[in-house]
């Protein structure tokens, strides 16, 4: 029997520390009494616990054992994971704290239960964890309270989580919805077995539809890809909540699980790239999932909305734009659909209006849901409901579910009324994958979840071994010249002088005027130190050169000068700011392309995406900028060569991947761009020691 | 009697239209069963009506009545008001359907209505309405089935609305927080009594402490600035959530009950100004009108969370900052008040994680709350729950409460947990003006909605008189700059020539170069048809100014040209967008700055504020701009006279008011702001037709 059989479907049960007088004990051993197997409660003080024989220890039990469940004191864990791995048993969940969340001693005990259970070949889950429940064996093996609720049907969703207060308030919130958990895994600690681990199994799982997660710490990029993917490729969904997003979170996070966040860009693109949902908070977690199983999602942007109130249809027409949808005038033929079915004084428009009514009459109802369902004008139905409930209300849901079935727009409904009024009909509606939601302000940011924004890398298309140019940690913009030269980026001509002296016969091969640059691996901020000085005329080269030198010199007196680079003065144009982030922990590089000059700063007009990029991706990448428009023409500006800044941002994602780990940082700014032509201006790249 | 006290405190209630045959006449007649006074059902067709004696008509009726309810086809309600007119009725609910929202007939209809009630002094809500609730008579006169749940405790909450439906949802949703309402009105149609005199009503209503209202157009400014006032100086609080305020919504509701929307930014200044709330949906409404019992609300944007969930805290400190709320590091003292009352593997920072340990300890839990709501780094406190259901909810519920009547800080609670667990607990919350929500951001929106954002508008202070200057519908530039000079804004040099002979001299005496400008009064926007021209040599003046004017001829063949203006050439400096949108429906003039350029447009970075602003205000108006910096010296940038340009914004804000009614818009585009002075480069006045 392999580990992960154990875990799921373990021959028995054993329960260490049951007990029926600690509630949580009492509930551990209670939950297990719908698991077909055995199940062996284990504590010397106790004969019997909840009507089961209760045994004094593992080595005493009646038959084999897979899964141990382990509820004693931290200090006696250790000798009951060895007696469990003596025993047979293949996997311990350990839901005992004290461990590493207590601090060093508790880390130490940890990395001692880690070694122990490896020499018997144990897979742990936890410590300080709730548990597991798996339904297709009918396992509950955890003791969290929310695990008390009624049995709803099976929805194919399975959740998997760091946090154990917040996996009780996913269970809560599936029973309140009126949907079963297929599998719920609270990992605690990670000493063994990870969040991605326990993702890995479930999205393998043939029960399972739909990953529900929850993630503290970000996985490695390699594995969340694969395992997003083989999702994707087996027709399951991945929804993700991730914690630590800010700075405030990080430290609140760091404090609880010891764990840093990293790399959190290229985590959410590469989320989306698999098509995964990633949402804000545990309630979206929970109606993307119920959203998901549904197996349809909106296409695009444009929702059409059905109402029984006018006054909710207002409402929801301005919400929309604050989350990027947006309610198209619906297409002559379906208003011509319509008008047959709504009365006069409703609106066949979008929202369509179908009045108090209409929504009476279930037959007709349906045929609105139906006629706007298959509008191409329409990425995703929305309905708003307000005061039906009861029998009515179930009416209302089965119509809607009949429209839903035929079609292959998804639905939602946001369902404005006392919630008990609705919970039957609601929950008629989610287990057929209709998400339901109280608010039209939270139907419409799950629906914006929801739409996929993912598309896929191109095919790495630079020339191979750049990686020799990386020979030092930071090259300066003159050291960087043959990379840009490589990948077939445009750059000022230029040449570096170490003499002063040198420097008017090398400007005025370059031009009337000169830019002078100084050149210093350890000066990435030039500007700040005096070290740049532009409109310089050729003649006065040397003086102002030696000039520079003294400056920097003055303010900057620890920087290894290498010289100091005579430019050519490039000319203005729409400046750009272009970036790529190395790969790290697995993840793809990052490009980041930001309006230039003060908007990066002051607007935050920045866009980013994985890397390697091809030009009609860099150029769709543009496009999402607000500051578009002034590379497009803006108010009669000169249009500008946005296909030959499209090439440049490509070139410098596609060296990213080709210098791959080696990489840190590559940085041009500003990439000017003019009407034709575009010239990387300045240079930073710098790289990782080597591995 | 008055209408007033027929309407909510009436001796008698008819109800034309009883049966028990059609649900929604029967519920009318058996929600009235609480009502102190008589109740008359009144129907030909029935002998009795939920066990009252039925009589065939108003004129039959054992003793006077004063509150009517009609339900009958609207073909018969016209007689039925009449009758209730002769009766000696004071009011009549008309809730049947068919006037206005059906189109022409229906408008007439419900014209004649009017008229006929007026006749008789008789106040009418409705048509098409719901009715009404009014808890301290037992008055429940509506057919809507959210008025049959449970009756909960009084909370002192009147909600006032126009969508029937919608009004459902509120009382839907109230009834599922577990708090009752003191009052409810569905005003329908609007016939008589709009929106906003039911509000008026209720907000002088002794028993009502926080008016709900869900507005579908708005109200004259006047009389919601007095609404808002007189609740504020009675202590009591006003919450808002308006439909239509994007395009798409105007269509919808302008469909719904032929409102257009307008002037929605004075409404929403005035709104804070006066320290109500405005929302964003109808949850929204509901939580904010709980909170606002509590009579406490956020002094400001910092919030301590304390939390049993280390990842929950993370969550929240991710979230705060979408929402503009900040988590500050909670000071020395607190955290020193808290180390004790934390275990080890807490924390006192902020989130404050006191895990899962203390929030068992109801003290020790409440020991906690009462220090971060005394710490003065924090202006509300969240409490974020996970897993804690049933009597143990209550207890935590209890030292949350506890700890609120001790503190002016407000609390509110984002319960993470299945809603029937915590259902008691939370109504015991929300009983006490606690806000209780599913998610922490909706909590934390709820919160940001909650800070004050008010503050009072100056004193007005423009020289008298200027409205003779107001003497065309447009004014130019040129004629516009009496008003510049009258309330003290700096131009630039320039005069007005009617023939290109006399430019040159015009021009020299200005400078070596100058600005061309055509005026028209038909030509706001100069640029777009060549009307001006930038940098000419004075020598060339006229041979520019013909020029400009053949162009002007050629693109605007129909423009009233009154000459060329020949003007100063103004340095460059940061340019600001100033303008004013006259006082219109009562409400008061409305100041907009925006940074001028590409941001306006591309970035929408735009502020506005109530006019008129004193030269503080107008400071502080831009410093809210995203690009203050660029006024402040960013990067190295020469500072700009940030005391000039408030100056100028508040002169034009004083002479919006001043000039009154008149005006329809100022545009001062750009306002140019040097590093000594602010210079108003070009100017559009229009003005409204005399009234």
């Amino acid at each position: 029997m392999s580990a992960v059989d154990g875990l799921l479907d373990p021959r028995a049960v054993a329960v260490v520390g049951a007990s029926e007088r600690s509630a949580m004990a009492g509930r551990l051993t209670h939950y297990l009494r719908d698991f077909a197997g055995p199940v062996y409660p284990v504590n010397p003080n106790h004969r019997q616990v909840h009507g089961l024989p209760c045994y004094p220890s593992l080595s005493e039990l009646p038959g084999p054992v897979d899964l141990v469940l382990v509820l004693v004191p931290a200090a006696r864990v250790l000798s009951v994971v060895e007696e469990a791995g003596r025993a047979g048993a293949t996997c311990a969940v350990v839901l005992s704290s004290g461990f590493a969340e207590v601090g060093d001693e508790g880390r130490a005990l940890q990395e001692q239960l880690v070694e122990v259970a490896r020499r018997y070949g144990l897979r742990v889950i936890g410590p300080n964890c709730q548990g597991l429940l798996y339904r297709p064996t009918g396992l509950v093996a955890t003791f969290t309270a929310a695990a008390a609720g009624p049995q709803h049907p099976d929805s194919g969703i399975a959740y998997v989580g760091q946090s154990g207060a917040l996996g009780g308030s996913f269970l809560g919130g599936a029973a309140d919805r009126g949907i079963g958990l297929t599998a719920w895994v609270s990992v605690g600690n990670q000493a063994d077995l990870t969040a991605t681990d326990a993702a890995e199994l479930l999205v393998a799982d043939p029960h399972v539809r739909v990953l529900a997660c929850y993630l503290e710490e970000l996985p490695d990029g390699d594995r969340w890809q694969r395992l997003t993917e083989r999702a994707a490729s087996a027709g399951k969904h991945v929804a993700v909540l991730r914690s630590g997003r800010s700075a405030a979170g990080e430290r609140a996070v760091a404090s609880h699980t010891g764990a840093l966040v990293r790399a959190g860009t290229a985590f959410d693109l590469l989320t989306r790239e698999a098509g995964a949902v990633e949402v804000d908070d545990l309630d979206e977690l929970l109606d993307a999932a119920v959203a998901l199983t549904g197996d349809s999602r909106p296409r695009g942007h444009r929702i059409g909305v059905i109402t029984s109130s006018g006054g909710a249809g207002g409402l929801v027409a301005d919400q929309a734009g604050a989350v990027g949808l947006e309610l198209p005038e619906l297409d002559a033929a379906t208003q011509e659909a319509l008008a047959p079915l709504i009365p006069a004084f409703g609106s066949a428009v979008n929202p369509v209006d179908v009045t108090a009514q209409v929504i009476d009459d279930a037959g007709q109802f349906g045929a609105v849901c139906e006629a706007v369902a298959d509008s191409d004008q329409v990425d995703a139905v929305l309905v708003v409901l307000t005061t039906i409930g009861g029998a009515a209300a179930v009416e209302v849901a089965e119509s809607i579910l009949r429209a839903a079935k035929r079609s292959t727009t998804p639905f939602a409904v946001a369902w404005m009324y006392s919630r008990e009024q609705v919970a039957e009909a609601s929950a008629l509606l989610r287990r057929s994958g209709i998400p339901v939601l109280d608010t039209t302000t939270a139907a419409l940011r799950l629906l914006a979840h929801l739409v996929p924004r993912g598309g896929r890398r191109a095919e790495p298309a630079a020339p191979r071994g750049l990686a020799r140019l990386l020979d030092r940690p930071a090259l300066t913009e003159a050291a960087g010249a043959p990379l840009l030269d490589a990948v077939g980026i445009a750059r000022p001509r230029g040449q570096v002088v170490t003499d002063p002296a040198e420097a008017v016969a090398v400007a005025r091969e370059i031009g009337d005027h000169v830019v002078l640059k100084v050149q210093s691996p350890d000066l990435t901020h030039k500007s700040d130190v005096g070290g740049v000085v532009v409109g310089v005329p050729a003649d006065r080269a040397d003086g102002a050169t030696r000039d520079l030198l003294d400056t920097v010199a003055a303010n900057a007196p620890h920087a290894r000068v290498e010289g100091v680079l005579v430019q050519e003065v490039v000319p203005p144009g729409v400046e750009l700011l272009l970036g790529v982030q190395g790969s790290e922990h697995g993840y793809p590089p990052v490009v980041t392309v930001g309006m230039g000059g003060t908007a990066t700063e002051l607007y935050r007009d920045v866009v980013s995406a994985l890397a390697p990029l091809d030009t009609d991706q860099a150029l769709a990448l543009l496009r999402r900028l607000r500051g578009w428009p002034l590379l497009d023409g803006f108010r009669g500006r000169p249009r500008g060569d946005v296909a030959a800044a499209a090439a440049a941002i490509a070139a410098v994602s596609q060296a990213a991947v080709e210098l791959g780990d080696g990489l840190a940082e590559i940085e041009v700014n500003p990439l000017v761009v003019h009407a034709t032509g575009a010239v990387a201006t300045d240079l930073v790249v710098t790289s990782h020691p080597r591995r």
